[in-house]
């Protein structure tokens, strides 16, 4: 049977290595800090919807070495001390971090892990494998319901979803603002609605199409959305779906909808909408599929094709075209000192130190569009933020609220809170949208937005670098 | 604890009521035939190479409704006397397929799966979720070995996969011509040797970096390959580098390279070659990664950077930028009659009927380029065939070696034959990539590989059409 448990190997080889030096010279339960962040956005958006916390925890909570992952790992000859060590090892760190559905930008922290050095190195795959991708496709989500307006969105990508993938993007599409999904297995695990109409073969099966709608709705004469581009939409599909809508109105019960998966969806929903309603079927909804995207819907509506609900499949599940956020995670701290990355390029120099950041919002609760990255020790407020590498640039923040975004999600290894009920949390990242000034969220060459840090801040990484050039 | 097993809610949820149509109606135990295909070559590629076959097969032996699964369709209203059956369901239908590793084209049926129409149905979105993102991904890695030569490729993606998509796709790497993966997991699940370097924090957790190399040397004397970028790579990563290799040769040991992983990869390759060189450690190799494709691969190659191994990440794991393979599953056969979809694109309008495919190959056993597709019942050679649409195009192929491609792989839910090792199915693939011409493979316009249709089948689908049409 085909299956996947986060276990203690479900982690890139360096990690449980470098564990065994801190193991073996006695370094494993020095603290350290590490942020998760990202330094592009993906599809030249303007910003991104921070997603997959909920399944981070719940990994971080069960995480543990089996006994198969502990056999595999003497093979690679690891150190049987450090093997003893890792039998009984649980994850007892702490996370800061907003709620899932935040709208976070690069540069910035998202997500502060603090323990000892060797369970934070241990979970850097683990953590970027779930949040980098959830944060893809929520993102993507939040672009098609931007797009889509009110009309219903749903999840139809098992089948071109990377594996298992296609569990997680199923979650991450309703934070992103979808309302369900056909993906059976998601449905179950995360609570989200189950979608799903018929496909080409059923019809196919049957003699004729007229006899495959009428058995479908015998079955399930509540849930009928007949597919109708087997043969001819217009001239067979729609007018059996209409002949089976009447049986069923005759008999008490209502037809759903209809399917459009191919042709020009803009011709045929209108042709098809205009069929129904002088048949006496206002109330049959309109439902198309078939390489759907945020820039294929906004055409579609630009047209004013009458079309109430959106399959969205392989572009969604996989978020291309550049399908994958860039998050790294990198250390900030280590045995009780500040700790740099330097690079041979500016921009990837690292943020030392533990920070906070505060998002800054303007009189009417908006994103004012400056972001202040500072010490978790400053406090709460930064009155003045700089360009994170170009020393020049400035900018104050006088007048502004402020609100901290990173906050504790876990302690000791266990959840803080108990998670939020997926709803809410799709609710959140809506409300966080409204917040965000249009500009940002437009789907071509968005306004960019700014991420400085504080003086003490840029203080701190300087007397870093002059350190190492000593 | 995150896990994923497939069970029978592993499917889009239409798929579990088109079911319940035909259990309902009496029609789950009548026989049909499904056609797994594709329709375009993804990343403007001249092949597909087909992957992910073990993992459906395994897959579909344990394939079974559990208790949590039936609860769940009870909640969806799905009839009781259907949950019944379903309870004890297993999949019992027979799959014809090529090996794992072999070069496959569009339009061409990969797999055919026979079996009753309710299991045969059930199944089609574990069997595209798995067969799509594998190829995908078997495929892109072959592109990078094409170019790589017999360097040393490995696997360095779990960061950014989409979740647990990783670890198939660390087995169709392997596939495709790569030799090991950074991902702990899927090598102990696949039996795919393990990878690993250190990282940037390992480093920087240390106050100096060559304090953090002599710490790994201490507990990886025989392993060590040495991140060199985080201060300075020339002035500060290769000097220490150097100063550890020599410690670790006193000591009898060898140290196995060093890692690049951001900067101009050519300029520092060479000039860290040189001065492995000229301190005698021409033994020492020479790793790099970041955002490695096989176009950047290439051009490094073009300008003669001394790299032994590259580890390949984002591009790999996510098969971008297309992201995705767009296999199909389509009825090809049910209750005895063979069965249509027309469409109204003419290139979608299905073939009908119980399928073979001939491979074509010319003299010395190279690939002709033209392969047929033909009924099953027409035996094993095709000395003609049309091209699937444009009625006027024909070719002729009579004194060519055909072989036929798809051989039973499971019979009555159970294999055929024991899986072959992964080592076997990647040396098929490339095997049958060195029976492919050149210009099929070529990452710039490849050449069409041509995939026809014999005269019997045209005519079977003339008469599926006819009848449709009146």
């Amino acid at each position: 049977m085909l299956s996947f448990s986060v276990s203690g190997t479900y982690a890139d080889l360096y990690e449980i290595t470098m564990g065994q030096t801190y193991f073996l010279e006695g370094r494993h339960a020095e603290t350290a800090c590490f942020d998760y962040f990202f330094r592009k956005i993906p599809n030249n958006g303007g910003y991104v919807l921070f997603a997959g916390l909920h399944d981070l925890l719940e990994a971080l909570e069960g995480l543990q070495f089996t006994d198969e992952d502990i056999a595999y790992l003497q093979e690679l000859r690891l150190h049987p001390d450090y093997l003893d060590f890792l039998k009984s090892f649980r994850f007892k760190g702490t996370l800061h971090a907003p709620p899932e559905g935040e709208v976070i930008f690069p540069h910035s922290p998202i997500v502060r892990v603090e323990g000892t050095l060797l369970e934070t190195q241990l979970i850097e795959s683990l953590l970027l494998n779930i949040l980098n991708f959830a944060s893809l496709v929520a993102t993507k989500a939040s672009r098609i319901r931007q797009v889509a307006g009110n009309r219903t969105l749903s999840d139809f990508g098992l089948r071109r979803a990377h594996g298992p993938g296609a569990v997680l993007a199923a979650r991450a599409a309703v934070v992103g603002g979808f309302n369900s999904t056909s993906n059976t297995y998601a449905a179950l695990k995360y609570g989200i609605p189950a979608a799903g109409t018929m496909a080409h073969s059923f019809i196919e099966s049957y003699d004729a199409e007229l006899e495959a709608f009428r058995a479908f709705a015998r079955s399930r004469p509540d849930d009928c959305i007949f597919l109708v581009d087997t043969y001819h939409t217009l001239q067979s599909g729609v007018p059996n779906a209409i002949t089976v809508a009447k049986e069923l109105e005759a008999q008490g019960h209502k037809a759903v909808g209809i399917r459009l998966d191919s042709g020009d969806l803009a011709y045929l929903a209108k042709a098809a909408r205009n069929m129904l309603n002088e048949a006496g079927f206002p109330y049959v909804k309109i439902i198309t599929s078939n390489q759907l995207d945020e820039f294929v819907i906004r055409s579609l509506l630009e047209q004013q094709a009458p079309i109430d609900v959106f399959g969205v499949g392989t572009k969604l599940v996989t978020g291309a075209p550049d399908a994958a956020l860039d998050g790294v995670y990198k250390l900030a701290m280590a045995a009780g000192k500040a700790r740099l990355k330097l690079s041979e390029s500016k921009e990837k120099t690292t943020l030392p130190g533990i920070k906070q950041v505060l998002r800054t919002l303007d009189e009417e609760g908006k994103f004012y569009g400056a972001d202040a990255v500072i010490l978790a020790s400053e406090g709460n407020h930064a009155d003045l933020i700089r360009h994170p590498v170009e020393e020049e640039r400035q900018l104050y923040l006088r007048d502004c609220r402020q609100e901290p975004l990173l906050q504790k999600v876990m302690e000791n290894g266990q959840r803080t809170a108990a998670p939020p009920a997926l709803a809410e949390t799709a609710a959140y990242a809506q409300k966080r949208l409204r917040q965000l000034p249009e500009e940002y969220k437009r789907l071509e060459n968005p306004h960019l937005y700014k991420v400085g840090i504080s003086p003490q801040l840029w203080e701190l990484r300087e007397q870093l670098k002059a350190h190492f050039h000593k």
